[in-house]
């Protein structure tokens, strides 16, 4: 089960700019975690949301979650510098998504893998609070939570079995300058596992027993780094999802099927890359990776 | 060989400031080599260079090629922010190493594995000139060359093997954001292998046939980064001259090895971590290397 926003994207970089395209956690992560897993969506839209996002949506997602609302869709506009390294926030309409609060469909309610992506901690609780008993949840946050809602996330934290965060976020929550040590200490919250994200770097994940970095699956071309992050998360509890263990060595494989997705998500705007992505495509990336690092 | 600057150093971070200690690509460089083959240093220091420090070059390395100059050594200060990212540079003072030329000499001139620090490229393509045929020539540079000598870092890059540089300088010379792209396009300059060091975040190799990308090894404990990456070179030509080959495995082999050297120099301020370490613990550290990263 996928949980988060679903919003429509402008997206600048130096090279094209996008208006409107699809966007959002959820999106992201549905996109990604429904080629490995049957896969329900919870989130909100507004009545403006294309029909033809919906029927890409529709096509790959159970949607019964989907709540639509008269109003305006959830919009984020931001701007990438030369290297697509940096992003700057232009403008965040949160629209309907502002007032919604996350109901879990009955049917949904004993999901087994599910993602909480980035919604503010006292929503992301209440999604766990309508759970019966999941195999495994993972979620996301953001700075804007870590400073404004540090309890609520700790408590988050201490409930869920994994947290996915990029460098800054892994520093911030643990107030350590080490992204190592920041992540161990984040452990000690309560999850069995943390993954820290590392965009083109990779990522690394942590459990109390093990430490597995990897690096980034190398790309020539970068057109749009937006989503990635949801992407990682959707190749890793998708895989997940879909061995239906949660061995080391699963845990290993479905980093790097996150690494994989999230280097698909990259090379095009919005979700567009998945659009015309084949599961031959997904394995055949995973096996040059794995001939690729070893040594 | 190892040629390059040999410096005092003063090196200042939020936890700790240590002052005039070994500093110099050369001296990081040659004292992570000759754990694995015999190295003869190259480069110039001042009359005001300590006994000690000299006496911790001897015991390691063959100083035929060390001049000593009536003057100060060379000495570079520097600061490092909260994170261990970011260096300021605060005081650079060329002194003796100023008006140096490198010699090399007579018994070096058939020197087989031959790593060029950073200095000019002029006085690289100088050290090049004295050379018989060496088996290997790798180098390195900075920003400030790219800048102002860059027809002749362009020739020195055409006759070199091996060119070890990080993100901003690939993306500089190359003059593309991509770093991926901007790899190959300095190996189409002419030389065989194109290292990226990119820090905490390891490393990535191009020769023409083969894209080999690491991690970092993960360190709780990061204490000074000056030096990594000529300590990595340190590890990788290190290797090659060990093992006297040039395969695929071999060269993939040394960029662990270099990784695992750049590790170690992180852990202590100056070449400190080097005065105890055994070849029993760089053994073992490549070896806890290769499980964790395997999958």
């Amino acid at each position: 089960m996928d949980v988060g926003s679903i919003g429509l994207d402008t997206t600048r970089t130096p090279f094209k700019t996008v208006v409107d395209v699809m966007g959002g956690s959820a999106t992201f992560f549905g996109i990604v975690a429904c080629f490995f897993a049957k896969t329900g969506l919870v989130g909100v839209i507004g009545d403006d949301y294309p029909d033809e996002y919906l029927k890409i949506l529709e096509e790959r997602l159970d949607l019964t979650g989907l709540v639509v609302e008269r109003g305006k869709t959830f919009r984020f506009d931001s701007r990438f510098g030369y290297d697509l390294g940096v992003r700057t926030t232009l403008k965040t309409e949160l629209n309907v998504f502002g007032e919604w609060s996350p109901e879990i469909p009955e049917e949904y309610r004993d999901a087994e893998y599910v993602y909480i992506g980035n919604i503010g901690p006292d929503q992301q609780l209440r999604v766990l609070d309508q759970l019966d008993e999941p195999r495994l949840t993972v979620a996301d946050t953001i700075e804007f939570w870590i400073k404004n809602q540090r309890g609520q996330l700790t408590e988050l934290i201490s409930r869920v079995d994994g947290m996915v965060l990029n460098d800054e976020e892994v520093r911030q929550i643990s107030q350590t300058p080490n992204i190592i040590k920041g992540a161990k200490t984040i452990l000690e919250l309560g999850p069995d596992i943390v993954i820290i994200k590392k965009g083109e770097h990779g990522a690394i994940l942590f459990t109390r027993d093990m430490i597995f970095p990897t690096c980034g699956y190398p790309l020539e071309e970068v057109v749009d780094p937006t989503g990635a992050g949801d992407c990682f998360a959707g190749g890793f509890v998708g895989h997940l999802a879909r061995k239906g263990d949660m061995s080391r060595r699963t845990l290993r494989e479905a980093v790097v099927y996150g690494n994989v997705m999230g280097s698909f998500a990259v090379e095009g705007f919005s979700v567009e890359r998945f659009l015309t992505l084949t599961m031959e495509e997904i394995e055949g990336r995973y096996q040059e990776y794995k001939r690729m690092v070893s040594f």
